[in-house]
């Protein structure tokens, strides 16, 4: 994501707490009071401009979405968005996706997306990578049982090392696609980097990952 | 694989069974007898024209090696590879693979081969596929603790299922690769089929499942 400086983004953020929710610790295991319903959650770790959020959050009006982006630059752009489509259940958390576990509670989300995600090539950063155990870790503290993790990307070496992940830390694999937009997927929400990818002709990959308790 | 009419195959067949065993149920839960050492026993499952077990056993010394075939006018094929090779430690069946235990013991199996196995493409065909799980309860029955089951295929469509298969029955995924010859894998042994579709350009799809009892 290339950050460009926007000097007006952190006020613009601070002005809409409704959309951009400050302080996501205070509605830990209470994101249904916050959303006043017994939605079922979803979240996506590293939501980049927010068209996944809020396209999800346009297609099942049932569903809470909340989505975690970490950089005022990128962040502003899904705010501009949620101003825009005007949903009462998508919201961000402008957070470092490290601290998720201080945001929602055990059993509390449904469903956690990881779309595009950056690939950090070199092995030494491995850990970075959002499908790396350490983070699966954290996933499976908020998910509910039988819950899931849905990710895509058009990297081939992520998909490969996370396929992988998923499966030795114990999660069942289902409905995997190497190539997403020849397989099709009913309701599929393209997200930002998706449309751009499958644009050049990079197949796309998705795996569904369940997690039994 | 296509099938011409080889009527010399049969004789020829019945002729060598040190290299072609007849009765393979005698040695079940008893192939180091058979072999006459303590080595570790790899299984292929539809072998073919048998240049996958004899360039493994020729690669291997230390380990010992079974094909399976069920076609007469295939495995003529990987006979006459065998008499060239003059190896002692690769022998092939002329079985069904749906038989399999009845061949090999409890925990008699180092690692099962699937080398580009047919795909059976329509769904009500699912069970022929060697990859559907009641092969799959079949190949655990045989294998070790931490056995491993290889896969390769150019079959994408096989290769999503086969992830999902194995992943769901409980084995552990690693070393996937989505293209192979990409990747590069040290000390693979190329199959008929894997030359072919190669040389087409297809990328190869491969997995290691691992089995923990
Ligand atoms: C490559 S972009 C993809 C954006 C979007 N998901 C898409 O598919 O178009 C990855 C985004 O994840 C964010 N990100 C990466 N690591 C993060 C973390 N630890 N916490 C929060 N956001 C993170 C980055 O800032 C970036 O905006
Ligand atoms: C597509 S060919 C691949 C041959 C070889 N493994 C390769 O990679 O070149 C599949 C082979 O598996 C054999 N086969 C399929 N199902 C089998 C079964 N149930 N028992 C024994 N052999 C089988 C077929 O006869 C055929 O020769």
């Amino acid at each position: 994501m290339r950050l460009r400086n926007k000097p007006w983004a952190p006020q613009e953020i601070a002005d809409n707490p409704h959309l951009i929710i400050p302080n996501p610790g205070d509605y830990k295991g209470k994101w249904n009071e916050y959303f006043s319903n017994d939605k079922p959650l979803y979240v996506e770790v590293g939501s980049g401009k927010g068209q996944f959020v809020t396209g999800m959050a346009e297609q099942h009006p049932d569903i809470n979405v909340i989505g975690i982006e970490k950089y005022d630059s990128v962040i502003i752009s899904a705010l501009e968005l949620m101003q825009e489509v005007k949903l009462p259940n998508v919201k961000m958390l402008k957070e470092d996706v490290n601290e998720i576990t201080d945001f929602f509670g055990e059993n509390e989300v449904d469903r956690l997306f990881i779309n595009f995600t950056d690939p950090w090539p070199k092995n030494r950063h491995a850990k970075r990578r959002l499908t790396h155990e350490g983070f699966l870790k954290k996933y499976v503290e908020i998910l509910k049982d039988g819950g899931e993790v849905h990710f895509k990307t058009d990297n081939r070496i992520l998909f490969q090392y996370s396929l992988q992940s998923f499966s030795e830390f114990g999660f069942a694999l289902k409905n995997i696609s190497l190539d997403l937009h020849e397989d099709g997927l009913e309701g599929n929400v393209m997200t930002e980097y998706e449309e751009k990818f499958s644009r050049k002709g990079h197949p796309i990959y998705r795996l569904e990952a369940v997690w039994k308790k």
